[in-house]
Order: structure tokens, then C-alpha cells, then sequence
């Protein structure tokens, strides 16, 4: 988008709380009332960006729903409301068009978390990432095939997991954003992936992206003995997101020298922990010299790490070889519907808004 | 002891089986009916060792004693009998007196896991190791303070633990051959260091060598408060030898990034896994980016962790900087009455034969 294309900076405005689980466009509205930023209004160390694409997010909810129906949203809940009148944010990515900051130069392409749903915004230079990558990649597969979820992914499976060819993956969850991306990533590295996840549909689905066995959780039968047959040389980086019963017989599958990746914990999350089944076989652990690591992609954010990941994913997704389902929405003033979709199941694929 | 000195080769062979729970040195005899075997008589790959030191185990009792005192001893028993009639054996430590190996020349110090209980004894070179450091460490030491369960304690706290000074280490069985040396390397590397153990007897001894706080976990009541009163700034490094509810107590306490070593778990370790109460905490290893590592020292052995082990800890010893007791006696023959005293308790520290 050119910077001097037009001095109304149309913005999407948060108009009124929604109530508990519904949600509709009624609720945002247009606004065209603000001019855009002058580049000489910039005070020190902030950046004006031209927002090139919005992710439309299920966490998006929290901010934008009133807890109590009844009552006025407060804003001392649980989650802090998103302002009335003020344009809504989510995740986003865009372009410097002009600087005050030593970080940043006009052209610098940038992702930030809060990013307000208008056509440019100011940022102080502290809550923007400056994107790694070349102009070969669009900008929207930063929220999309390269966003957080295959980052999560690649973490878990080169910089932590060290994986290597000839060796066999196991993961979990494997339908799921981040799981999907797994095994794609495994198969593009050369291991034999095995994949998990809980209905028919979507272990068909992990196969068709690559896993060269799967298990459907529900119907499997004993997990250790399930693992085992499908698996029978032993298993040397779990990618787990489920913890619980999974994790613990998995853990009897390891090789020696295997990798755990904890990424998630859907069965013990939240949950009242006198009602949780501990795991019991941390035991094999020892003398197999596995190790066990937690993952979470924030401090690996502006790392040499991501660099890495942004290029070989980038490699992967010019020569097709990742299959990752978007659903993109031409223009600002198609993000209100947008998330309705999202909340309806009226979207196939990851929904991101480009401008 | 000089090659030359006795052309009779001192061994100490075992005569017959000893029942069940009995042990006396009656059960060994001395033979000297047998000439030092003679550098020429070696085979190709083979070396001919001065034992210098002989280390008295309790896993020995496991190769002398009948496993049913009504039946006569059986080879195919769970763990296979030393053959009565040749000389006994145990970890051992000596000098190559002569050499037809490429791997060994005259004057390399070695240890063996099995080596005969005899002045002098041949080897094929893959079944002794050669011991880093140089004459400035003593012999016995390298089954003494420099040891297997040194080596352990190294590895978690150095190799995997990658301790830094000004962190917080927690260690469980402070107390035990490797606890304590846990405890004093860590304190060498200037951590801060919380011991636990089972008696105030122990954590009166853990405190001694240097802890900075100790917990005696059959007083102290609930473990996560207990751990969180004596070190409320959170714990870096978790030394773990027991598993089960303190391990996940302990995971409730850790700091970000914090490395959990699991070296044993005295708590599961053969029991019934059925009425072992699971470890429920893991998820909280996610956020925090934690590693959980098992430690078995096997594999290490001769890698550049044990040559900078040996120089970092046989400073330390040098130093007198590390308290470890010992209980040496003189003289092959006093093996029999050595090992007799071990398992009635009869020592004090941990028992070396020296030759």
C-alpha cells in the first residue's frame, strides 16, 4: 500500500462489549474520521507501519466479551477489556513507512502482537519484532505458514529436539496447528514421523501430510502396546501436547539419547490436580539419558533461531512442500465478519485479513 | 610395586559359594601357586597391570553367594557366579607393566570394572580404561574421591547441570556417595545449596561439608512449603535420587530455565507401578523452558567430561576441599576380612584395598 495514497486512516472500531459466546460484525464499526499519522508527529523511538495483514485469533474473544452479561464489562476481570471507541488489535504484520528509531528504517518489515486494526499505526520500537527474511516472502505467511505455530513447531523439532534423519518422531495432537507443522517439518528433515490425534478425520488428514503412521488415541487400545506396534524401533523425539496417560507410555517407547518436547499439557491444564493421573515412569529416564524439555516460543522470539526457521520454512513453502490451509479476507472492512466466522466454524484454514 | 620384586603372583581365589546373608573371609583362600605371567607370554592386544588398589563393593555379595542355600550354586541364576577356584574381582585400579596393545603403553595408568584380586593380572586393552590426570593424583583415589559416584555428581551438576555461581541447587539423598559430592562441588562452584536427606544425623553431616540449608523430608512436613522456606528464591538445579512426590514438590519450585537431573528414584526403582503415586507437575515445566535430563555416568566414561573432571575435583581433593572418607587397608590378603567388614558394617568410609 502506498504511504501517500490517502489521508483518511480508516480504522476498525471496537463500538460495544459483545455478550457471553456470541459474537457479530454489529459490534465493530467503520470509522474514517482520523487522518494519518504525519511522519514528523513521531516522537523518539517510535515507528509509523503501514499494516500489510491481521491474524484473526480464538483468543481474540477474552478481550472483547463481557463476563457478565448482566452487568457493565468491568475491566479489573480476569483479562483486561479491550478499550470502547479505540480501533481493535490482534496479532498483525506491516511495513515501516516512517522512523524516529534507531532499530527501525522505512522498509523494515515488522510483526507486533497488539497491531490496531487501521491502515497505519504508530508503535513505540519496544513492541515490534523486526522480521527476519527477504521480500520473497510474503508478508502474511508471517501470521500464517511462518507465524507462531510452525515456530513452536520447528523450535520443538531442530533447536531443541536436534532431530536427524533416519530418526523416528512421535507427536501428538498432530492435527493440530502446531502438530501438523511437526510433521511436515520431521518429513522435510528425513525422520519417519508417527502421528496422533483423536478421530478418523484428522489422522487421515495427518497422513496426508506426510506422517508414515498414525494412531487414533480413542481407538487404539493400550497406549504403550499401540505406540509399539506401529513404532517397534523405538521412538527418539515425542513432541507432546497432551501430557498425562499419553506422555507417560510414550515414555516407555524411548530410545536411548531420546528427546521429550513438553509443548502443551491439554490433559492436565487448569485441571483440579487431585484428579490428575501422575505420570510414573520418569524412572526410564535415567538410564536411557533422555532429556525432557519444556517449550515456549516468547524467548525464542529475535533469536538466530527464528532467523533459521524463517528461512528453511520459507525454502519449504516456495517448493510446496507444506500444506498449510489459509482463508484470507480481502480488506480491513472484512475483519469484523471475519471473526464472526471464526467463531461460527465459518472458515477453512487460518483466517488472516490482508490490506 | 616393583615388577621384578616376586616372580610368584599373590591371588586371592574364591574356594566355595557362601550361603545366603554370611559372609567370611573363610570363603577365600590365599594362592601364590602361580608364577607372574610373563611380558612375552601376552597376546596380541594385550597388557599385563600392576594392580595398585581394589574397591570393595556391595553389589559383590551378588557373585559369591548362593541364591538357595539348599541347592548348589547355578550358573544360570540371575546374576552368573564367580567361578570358584579363580581369583576374585572387583573394580580395580593399576599400572601397565607391559604392553602388546596400541592403546597402551608401559607406565598408563588403568581401571577395570572386573579386575582379578591378584599382584599382577593381563587384560585385553578394550576391557580397562586409561585414567586422565597425571602421578600427582594418587592411585586409589580413582575408586575413592574420584570415583564412579564423584564422576555422577559431576556430570549433573557440570556437564548437564551447567551450574553457574550465585545459582540455587537442591539436592534429595544429600547424604548418600553421590549426594555429598553434589553438594561440595556445587559449593566449590559457588552455588547456593539446599541438602535433603532422611535424619537429622545426615543433615547435621550434609550441613558439615557445606550446605547452605538442609530439610530432613520425614520432619519437615509438606515439600513444596518446606523447599519454598529455605529457598524462596527458587531453585535452578534440581539433583534428583528419589522421584515420585518430592521430584513433583521440587517442580513447583523452579525458576525458569531450571535443569532437573534425574539420577535415581529410590521411591520407584522396582516397585509396583500400580501403587506408585504419579509426578503431576510436569506442566509446569513448559512456561519455564525447563530441562529435565536423566544421568547415567556409563556412557561418559572416557569423554573430555571425565579428563575435566578428574582435574577439577583432584584439585579440590589437593585443597582439602572435599571431605571424603575413607577406610584403606594394606595388603591383598586383608581383601577377605575387607569385604567381611563391609557387609557387617565393620568400616567407616568407604573400603580400599591397597596392594
Amino acid at each position: 500500500m502506498d504511504f501517500e495514497q490517502s489521508n483518511l486512516n480508516t480504522r476498525i472500531v471496537l463500538r460495544e462489549y459483545l455478550p457471553r459466546g456470541v459474537i457479530s460484525e454489529s459490534y465493530f464499526s467503520v470509522d474514517k474520521s482520523q487522518a494519518v499519522p504525519d511522519a514528523d508527529s513521531l516522537a523518539s523511538e517510535q515507528i509509523l507501519v503501514s499494516v500489510g495483514a491481521l491474524s484473526m485469533d480464538p483468543h481474540l474473544r477474552l478481550f472483547i466479551t463481557a463476563s457478565d452479561p448482566d452487568k457493565p464489562p468491568s475491566p479489573s476481570g480476569p483479562h483486561s477489556l479491550h478499550p470502547l471507541g479505540e480501533a481493535m488489535s490482534s496479532i498483525g504484520v506491516g511495513t515501516v513507512v516512517a522512523s524516529k528509531s534507531k532499530k527501525f528504517k522505512v522498509g523494515d518489515r515488522v510483526r507486533a502482537t497488539a497491531t490496531p486494526w487501521q491502515q497505519f499505526a504508530v508503535f513505540h520500537d519496544h513492541l515490534v519484532e523486526k522480521l527476519p527474511g527477504d521480500e520473497t516472502v510474503a508478508l502474511e505467511d508471517y501470521i500464517g505458514v511462518l507465524g507462531m505455530p510452525a515456530f513452536t513447531a520447528y523450535l520443538g523439532v531442530v533447536t531443541l529436539g536436534q532431530a536427524k534423519a533416519g530418526e523416528t518422531l512421535l507427536v501428538s495432537a498432530a492435527s493440530g496447528a502446531v502438530g501438523q507443522m511437526v510433521v511436515q517439518l520431521a518429513k522435510a528433515r528425513g525422520l519417519t514421523v508417527v502421528g496422533v490425534a483423536g478421530s478418523d478425520q484428522k489422522t487421515a488428514y495427518v497422513s496426508k501430510i506426510g506422517a508414515d503412521a498414525v494412531l487414533n488415541y480413542k481407538t487404539c487400545g493400550d497406549f504403550e502396546q499401540a505406540i509399539r506396534s506401529v513404532a517397534p524401533q523405538g521412538i527418539d523425539i515425542y513432541f507432546d501436547s497432551v501430557g498425562g496417560e499419553f506422555l507417560d507410555a510414550a515414555l516407555l517407547n524411548l530410545n536411548a539419547r531420546a528427546r521429550v518436547i513438553l509443548c502443551g499439557s491439554m490433559t492436565t491444564f487448569g485441571a483440579d490436580k487431585s484428579t490428575v493421573k501422575g505420570v510414573k515412569n520418569l524412572d526410564s529416564l535415567i538410564m536411557k539419558e533422555v532429556v525432557m524439555r519444556g517449550l515456549f516460543y516468547q524467548p525464542h522470539v529475535g533469536t538466530q533461531a527464528e532467523a533459521d526457521f524463517i528461512e528453511e520454512a520459507s525454502q519449504l513453502v516456495k517448493q510446496g512442500a507444506i500444506h498449510f490451509k489459509t482463508d484470507v479476507r480481502e480488506g480491513l472492512e472484512s475483519a469484523p465478519q471475519a471473526l464472526a466466522d471464526l467463531y461460527s466454524g465459518n472458515n477453512f484454514g487460518k483466517l488472516i485479513i490482508r490490506l
